[in-house]
């Protein structure tokens, strides 16, 4: 876009880190506005996530989601998501993708595209989630989970994940995302069909 | 669901809360899984959080949004965003998403509608995003941004933030899920038009 941002980009003179914890490092970010003020802000620095929309015939000839079921620490309660995870130090989203779709469901998808890649807090986060669309999946021996997950794989009818997301335990605002792109990819395939 | 969680459910012994930063408190969980595990989780504390979707007549009688367009430290990035903020210590979501709607466009809504709640990251925060639609706007005096707030109102056709969302500028997941839920109104309002 050509309209000027120079009015409103600030620049960053340094940062602290206050705290290292795993998933994550908090940092101070000391910056400057355009005007001169000066101001202190809290950052999340993280690795990048991957978000996998693994699709299956359903029992009922129907598209269905392979989705986890899990107890989920921040929010206090089980959720159902689509599978996901943090991407390893040096790692590509797309490796990323298909490890976590192996280790938590126990399956590989022949083909994996990347929907899209969207910032979970642009305000104080600087990762990015990577999510990928993955297709014709097959037995891929044993599910190999973290040391601290818990998880159930389920079969949830792509419809129904439509009709109940934001209820109940579908909840995850990556999984909103990711089934936003999968409706767009969707209706693109069925313009390209009916044309 | 009728299904058991009893597997699944982590119980928390204690936390011990290790940082402090104005938007939200890091704490350390220590809590324990059904077959006996124990596990340490990082977590974060944030009061709720809102997103506004405004509608306004475009230029070209379509509908538009009233976006904001800031730089976002995160990211370390210009963004165009849906207008939100942070609940106030005992400030309803609603209030808050009509106090944030006039901070930052100078505009009150006649009519203000829950779209849905969604959790940002239901693996290490526990905070809920609550998203308004905002309709029949007129002007209400003077914006009034916090201290640190540097940001533009800008006027985009909602038919190009659906093309768009998920590049450019567009990139902050809260308001792609706000978008979900809008498009999601759309489509339910044109069928009950149509029936």
């Amino acid at each position: 876009m050509s309209r000027s941002s120079d009015h409103l980009r600030w620049s960053e003179s340094s940062r602290d880190k206050l705290l290292s914890c795993r998933i994550f490092d908090v940092f101070l970010s000391h910056s400057s506005a355009p005007d001169g003020r000066k101001g202190d802000f809290y950052l999340l620095s993280a690795p990048n996530w991957v978000n996998v929309v693994p699709v299956v015939r359903g029992e009922y000839g129907g598209e269905s989601f392979l989705m986890v079921r899990q107890y989920r620490h921040g929010a206090s309660m089980m959720t159902t998501e689509f599978p996901a995870g943090l991407c390893e130090p040096g790692e590509e989203p797309l490796a990323a993708a298909a490890r976590e779709l192996e280790e938590e469901t126990g399956r590989k998808a022949a083909r994996m595209s990347l929907l899209g890649r969207i910032s979970p807090n642009p305000a104080f986060m600087d990762n990015w989630c990577y999510t990928y669309l993955a297709e014709d999946l097959s037995p891929a021996g044993e599910r190999s989970l973290d040391h601290l997950e818990l998880l159930d794989v389920e079969d949830v009818p792509a419809e129904r994940l439509i009709r109940e997301i934001g209820t109940g335990e579908f909840v995850n605002s990556l999984t909103m995302s990711a089934l936003f792109w999968f409706n767009l990819k969707r209706g693109a395939d069925r313009n390209r069909t009916d044309a």
